[in-house]
């Protein structure tokens, strides 16, 4: 029976926290909130939102995750790609800047954290396992193109705007002439400073005589450097008067209470949005803290999970935010620099509920190209297309289905990209299984082991055949099996039985059956015996229910060598 | 290579047609006509169509199909769940009895035809494979029901309306008070004479000392009978004036040249119904085909089918008709009366064409409640729910799809009952695959045969984990092996060796690739043996491109019992 702990695992590893425990999760939780200022500011305009957003998000759900989370080390609040996918969701239905859209990305986060909490409760976590690895690898690389296209404009001073590939490049280049210089200045050096950062600095401070943790975790302060620098020269130089666009006023405030909205027509209009940022924000989050448990052998719970971010979300359109995940750079940094439980993330929250309250006058200069240079250096890194590369040799479905998630995304949208390859996957499959793999085996010589005649050296009997199915029978491929059996005793008149071999299939359903039948009914006619050989016990228990093999006119084997040795004639050949 | 009579079957049938194929086809289209000029009037009734719609689309259709087709007795026309689901689709769209209510449905036919042909072309007529036995056998069961209750209404001479069960019985309901009595005398009295006619008249005729060929097809013209004596008495009564709906004035025409309308807005709007349509009249067809192609030792080929299909729907767009596809009812009437070859099907594309010139006046005074009794008698015959018991003691998932099928398309409509049908088989079939059933094997002794330690009486090794797959590896469930394997080792901490036994492991996609990679990784961490055993040829050639032989820790092995001889060590239990 499952325990209270389970549902609440704070119950579990909170009795046992320690001092040591608390010091070092007390050391990571500084390093990531100094980490996560610039970052929350920038997902947030990546979202279309107010940079306090971004904030505001990175507080409740931190809490809420590190209560009914079972993670020691994912850190939940805005993320690339699912800021992108509210920007996507949220520009659909309100225009940036309204209250309308801050109000629809609140519902964005509503809505995904009410339906992760459902999936959670109902144990439904296994759904995430249909976003195959290629088409996760595809989706997150053209996300990554995406996302980088889209900042361009505040690297340029230039408006944005389109959804897709082809429509920010044709924005893009229509305001060409209108470049701000300075805007480029200023967000062209944060951005080489920060790739130089991520290149070169390590290996400098190495050299320097830095331990690998602590240069590790300076670099990781890159963007903060980037940050003050640039908003001190925009102050400095009145660069703001000069058409450097800048962060501006935000509110000092601890998050606000909110209240999403709640209108069916907008339920209605975001309802698909959610479902789809709630899936891949799960599957993204899911992947880093399964990498990061398994460093430490922890285990965490899939279905938890889903508990612990439906309850994030919902926190986070209560209190002003957007929908929110677990980040892999937080999350990373965070295990590096040594939490070693939730309660870090709680710790972090303090740290930013303080930057909201007491920091957030000084970001007023920083200029947005700034934001955007952080933004593209880091989704840069999630750009990777080796995975075509080895799809292309291994298996051309997978890589129909990375390539076509690829295009899709760049070409047609986030949504439409990650939905198609979705539902290519599984188109691919079922046509895969559609028309079986079926050998005909014959005896290897001096075994008991039977295998397919056109590849091994194998005994036969023109008597008797003998098929492997190499696949479940089911209703998308029971015509199939008819048909050939159908096929192969119109070729070989000297058949006297006919052996299916079953060792490889798992499930049999009710057309299958359907069509088993019709089989040994023609077969029956034709004086042909029908046999069956190694059935899995589960599949012998469904088909001695139907009567199935009362109806057979041949004998069901434990195994194919006691279905040959039973059939064959003297005359067998090798 | 593929011949051109494979395209245009007609070209190899056609040159040996000889004098007695001959006669035989003229005596089954005489009788075949005569069937269907009542059916054809009463499937257009219930499409919402003029009565005209109904014989028009049996003439060129039928032609179009005999040249086309591979089936030697099928008949293609109107059928009705067919028309029911084009009554549905175009009422969406136009409202019954205006111009652009028959235009839509020519429209229909056009798309539907356009559909199948490129399915024909691109031989994709496996698709249809994925709507299952049970799925079929639920929503034809649930398709006479409604189409039934729609023809109550004539039958009680009241307006009809709705498109799910509790739609049509509420508009009943509402105007029970408006019943007519002398319609419902006329509609009762040829509903029960046709049931007689159905249950009653063959053994009569039989026990009169007709032979069983002549009985059967005497009573197929009940119908006709029907339709003469109600014509007749609504004529002489002059019944038409005291509130009896009749057919009326039918024009006396050849089918004439009509367009199908093309706009943009309408394609969009009929797009998802013709497809629904278009499938779901193939997978009737194909199924009647096939059962009669195999009671001659014929065969058919699908995806010809299609293309027969295809241009009869085109054919049907483009001559007055709607949708058609091939109609049990009047296939086995015209393989029962004889049918040799196609050529049938074109004389009684005449004789219907002599009727549509010559014999649309006699129907002027025929009741349409007769028309909806020959309907309610056709489809009750349609309805058997013996699939829910069946599919519930054999397969529970097999069982859930029926029951949706059946109650949403009660509920929701036909289309909404298809699509969820299909969608819910899948997805089922995806959840079984995505937790398989992974059993741990031993030796049975004194055989080389491998089976479930907790079925059978077996040989195992503390030493040695033997886990047998039964299912394919692909996304669904990669990580569930990952995690199996994992937890079978933490339990079991005197294991040296893990062999997965590769039997019924038809494919192993990118995705359990990387998974596998995973589980390599981890064993070789903790010193255990990671080895494979009985991989198939196709599999194994995959695994050896992506390199993963070379980096497994252990080694692949032929056979099951070739592992355990080299791998198990002297204390071996029985």
């Amino acid at each position: 029976m499952r325990k209270l702990s389970d549902y609440v695992p704070i119950l579990d590893w909170g009795r046992r926290y320690n001092r040591g425990a608390f010091s070092n999760d007390l050391i990571a939780a500084v390093i990531v909130t100094i980490m996560l200022i610039p970052q929350s500011l920038a997902y947030a305009l990546l979202a279309g939102l107010p940079p306090e957003a971004g904030i505001y998000a990175s507080i409740v759900p931190i809490i809420l995750y590190a209560i009914f989370g079972t993670s020691r080390a994912l850190a939940v609040g805005p993320v690339a790609v699912v800021s992108l996918l509210t920007a996507s969701a949220v520009g659909q239905v309100a225009e940036q800047g309204t209250a309308g859209y801050a109000i629809a990305a609140l519902t964005l986060a509503f809505l995904s954290g009410g339906f992760l909490l459902l999936l959670g409760v109902l144990r439904l976590g296994f759904l995430a396992n249909f976003l195959s690895h290629p088409v996760i690898a595809g989706f997150i690389t053209a996300s990554g193109i995406l996302i980088a296209t889209s900042q361009l404009s505040h690297i340029l001073g230039v408006p944005a705007g389109g959804h897709t590939l082809i429509e920010m490049g044709a924005t893009l280049l229509s305001h060409l002439g209108q470049v701000d210089p300075i805007t480029l200045i200023i967000g062209g050096a944060a951005t080489a400073f920060l790739f130089w950062v991520r290149k070169g600095l390590k290996p400098l401070l190495r050299a320097l005589g830095l331990g690998a943790r602590a240069a590790g975790v300076l670099t990781k302060a890159g963007p903060v450097a980037a940050v003050v620098v640039t908003t001190v020269a925009t102050w400095a130089f009145g660069l703001a008067d000069q058409g450097v666009a800048i962060v501006g006023a935000v509110p000092q405030s601890l998050p606000p209470l909110t209240l999403p909205g709640m209108s069916p027509d907008l339920i209605r209009q975001l309802a698909v949005p959610a479902i789809l940022i709630s899936v891949i924000g799960f599957v993204e989050s899911v992947s880093v803290a399964q990498t990061l448990a398994a460093k430490k052998r922890q285990r965490i719970d899939p279905n938890q999970e889903l508990i612990g971010l439906g309850t994030a979300n919902l926190g986070a359109a209560f209190t002003g935010g957007y929908p929110v995940t677990g980040g892999f750079a937080r999350s990373v940094v965070n295990f590096d620099a040594g939490a070693e439980t939730p309660a870090a993330g709680a710790f972090t929250a303090v740290g930013l509920a303080i930057a909201a309250l007491a920091l957030t006058p000084l970001v007023y200069f920083l200029p947005k190209a700034t934001l955007a240079a952080t933004i593209i250096v880091a989704v840069l890194s999630l750009v990777d297309f080796s995975i075509l590369k080895k799809t292309w040799v291994y298996s051309k479905s997978d890589f129909a289905a990375v390539t076509a998630t690829i295009l899709l995304t760049l070409g047609a949208g986030v949504e439409v990209g990650v939905a198609s390859g979705v539902v290519l996957s599984i188109a691919l499959h079922l046509y895969k299984t559609s028309r079986p793999h079926v050998a005909e085996v014959g005896l290897v010589p001096n075994t008991q082991h039977f295998r397919n005649i056109l590849r091994h050296e194998v005994k036969t009997d023109p008597g008797v055949l003998t098929l492997r199915v190499d696949e479940s029978l089911y209703f998308v491929n029971a015509r199939f099996l008819e048909d050939l059996v159908q096929d192969r005793i119109a070729e070989g008149c000297e058949i006297r039985h006919v052996i299916l071999m079953f060792s490889a299939v798992n499930e049999v359903d009710y057309s299958a059956l359907e069509s088993l039948e019709a089989i040994n009914h023609r077969l029956t006619d034709l004086g042909v015996g029908l046999h069956l050989s190694e059935v899995k016990g589960p599949v012998m228990d469904r088909l001695g229910k139907a009567h199935f093999l009362d109806a057979l006119n041949g004998e069901v084997f434990l195994s194919q060598y006691d279905a040959w040795t039973s059939l064959k004639s003297d005359e067998a050949v090798e």
